[in-house]
């Protein structure tokens, strides 16, 4: 993409009111607008990163079998009333609405109601099972507080994965497999050296649910680390009890304040019995499908970044969710210049590379350096009068201090490095 | 994809209350589900089908410079308020809900007004101008009535694209450019022929307005078509007048029903001036912005394709849109059958070809058959016992009665035709 093109400004200056870094960082560098509290826009920018992330969930949630659907927002009382979630003191998030013939309709904040309802239509055999369903799809959900920028917002869009199994054992199974996809997603994008698998309440569904949980200092929740077990526990079932039972020693747990970008769930029949979904075995018995539900959301994980990957200059996007791997600055006002910064943005685009290049006129080389960390690429090219009379480009790598002087005709290969 | 592990199945029994084609078809062939009247979700092949229109349109939009962000559907009545469109009698379509400390929000039916404010941020200068931004972004309208299946729902991705120019001059001639890029969509998705550039109501922005119309019974607009002019007339602004103005003689005009598949609009300063979005020219003077509105939906077209491309059988899909070019058909028992239906279905998908392989085992080959015209990919392939003791498979057109068989080393290079 040419910078000349885009839309979108980075701005100096930090909107009041907004007291979240990654909030901060991302509308500064311009890719994000905020609506509302709770509610923000993607620029194009924020909406690359955001299909990029997107993408590497879907990617993984294929590997497991996953089939892609999408199911609406607006609900109907109805299946909800069976299971007593349509109350809103049972779900304190509901936004409610009404048709214009005063039925009153609900927002869906999650879906495991409509979609156990769905399935009855094309579930009766053990024939059937397994399926495992996911969706990209908006949430809304009437958050009280909304001051953690993108990490907790009103509308968002959720990946949930919702697995209907014959048996325990087999939604054990899957869950160990979406478990480590999971922690594929995390690694893939950049925060999985922090992010650990954690012990949580398992509501009236099961002893433990489990998150991943990232540590960062703007996290909502508690957790204790066992860095040598690798995993970690929730502060809301830490106890001695369950220590003693996830034979963990009390002396080695580190304490963090962590972001929840993940969580997963043994459900087991509760939805399945509350609104019949059931299957014939083998032996013509009928039973109930066994259900687990998998949760993460791509700007969640986009801020967790941010708040992780930053410094005092702007982002440090990693490499597979950058907006671009690639900001090419040409610094020089020949046209020679420009030619030669077109032609390096053909050729690195045509090996491969995502780049955006920085051919805007009448801006000053310091305000372009100052974008560029802003934006935060991984690489940061630089086309100037001096590296072209040296027949060179200048390297440097956001995340650290060095720049290399690159000979052009080397510059495709020490990319791919 | 293999057709064993696709959750859905196709329905023989079509569900009681559903009047319109469109969904009669796409339910029975397992596309979509009905969460209430007027929402829709969709299953994997509807999905895959809205995705493939969602890429061209995207493909067009991005053809002629437009940009991609993604705005929140929740809104607050500020900004609303200040073009009147707040009002329940203006936007006959809102709905409305509220935030737990009370403060009244609306779910956005269209984005006029929060994308000009927005703009306010990046546009000051003649040097910001044009700038084309689009979304795929969830609207919502409280609609009364609901039974047109998947062509007027309360809830659907629309694609809105909106043009910010310095001058009438210039929206014009991109207002050329954006019909030809709708144009392109239509033609690409398959409605290309029976679909016209109408001329439609302006409202208060502008004479006339422009539509896309689809000629289809299904359709709730009635339109006049010049096909020797190659245009046609919304009867909303059906008079002599009009005519005598765009020089049509009424007497080869030709009266149809219609689908409204697209809708563009040239805004002026009408949301500019409300919204005080201004640029100051070259002379430092300060004009508004002015603007233009694009509008289509993936899902309003998917239905239309189907309202028009089907028979007794069930869906006919256009190639670029459908959710497989081939339908691979294994009706044999053999463990050599199955080896070499996995065998063609690999090589087709390494060729490039999008294959569902039918794969199940213990489905009657009648069954097959009736499962494959239902959802209507371009291509059924059939594997026999027959065939293959020919070293031949069996390939029809879904849109053809004739039967070829062509021998398996020629089968890649036939498909290629």
């Amino acid at each position: 993409m040419k910078q000349s093109q885009l839309f979108t400004k980075t701005s100096k200056t930090i909107s009041k009111g907004e007291v979240s870094l990654n909030a901060k960082l991302l509308l500064q560098a311009g890719f994000i607008d905020k609506e509302m509290a709770g509610a923000y826009s993607f620029l194009p920018l924020g909406l690359i990163v955001m299909e990029k992330i997107t993408r590497i969930i879907q990617e993984e949630m294929n590997a497991i079998g996953g089939q892609k659907l999408s199911l609406t927002a607006l609900q109907s009382p109805e299946v909800w009333q069976k299971t007593e979630r349509w109350n809103d003191e049972v779900i304190d998030v509901w936004f409610k609405t009404k048709l214009k013939n005063g039925a009153e309709l609900g927002l869906a904040t999650t879906h495991e109601e409509p979609l156990t309802n769905l399935m009855k239509k094309f579930i009766s055999s053990y024939k059937d099972l397994p399926a495992y369903v996911y969706q990209f799809q908006t949430k809304f959900r009437n958050e009280t507080r909304a001051k953690s920028g993108i990490l907790r917002t009103r509308e968002f869009i959720m990946k949930d994965l919702y697995s209907f199994n014959r048996t325990q054992e087999e939604l054990d199974a899957f869950y160990n497999k979406c478990t480590d996809a999971y922690r594929n997603i995390f690694k893939r994008t950049g925060i999985g050296d922090q992010t650990f698998f954690t012990f949580a309440s398992g509501g009236s569904f099961c002893k433990f649910s489990h998150e991943f949980q990232t540590i960062c200092e703007a996290g909502e929740d508690i957790i204790y680390i066992d860095r040598q077990k690798n995993i970690a526990i929730n502060k809301e079932v830490y106890s001695d009890e369950v220590l003693k039972e996830l034979e963990i020693d009390k002396n080695k747990l580190e304490k963090a304040k962590s972001i929840e970008v993940g969580n997963i769930f043994k459900l087991g029949t509760k939805y399945s019995k509350a609104l019949h979904l059931s299957y014939l075995d083998q032996e013509g018995k009928s039973n109930s499908v066994v259900m687990g539900s998998y949760g993460t959301a791509p700007a969640r994980i986009m801020g967790t970044i941010v708040e992780l990957c930053n410094d005092d200059k702007g982002i440090i996007w990693p490499k597979e969710v950058a907006p671009f791997f690639i900001h090419l600055l040409n610094i020089s006002n020949t046209d020679k210049a420009s030619q030669l910064a077109k032609e390096y943005y053909e050729k690195l685009t045509s090996a491969g590379f995502d780049v955006l290049l920085d051919d805007r006129e009448s801006v000053r080389p310091g305000e372009k350096f100052a974008d560029s960390d802003l934006i935060g690429c991984p690489y940061r090219l630089v086309l100037s009068d001096k590296t072209i009379s040296q027949e060179a480009i200048e390297v440097k790598r956001r995340d650290e201090d060095k720049i290399e002087i690159v000979k052009l005709k080397d510059l495709i290969k020490r990319m791919k490095q």
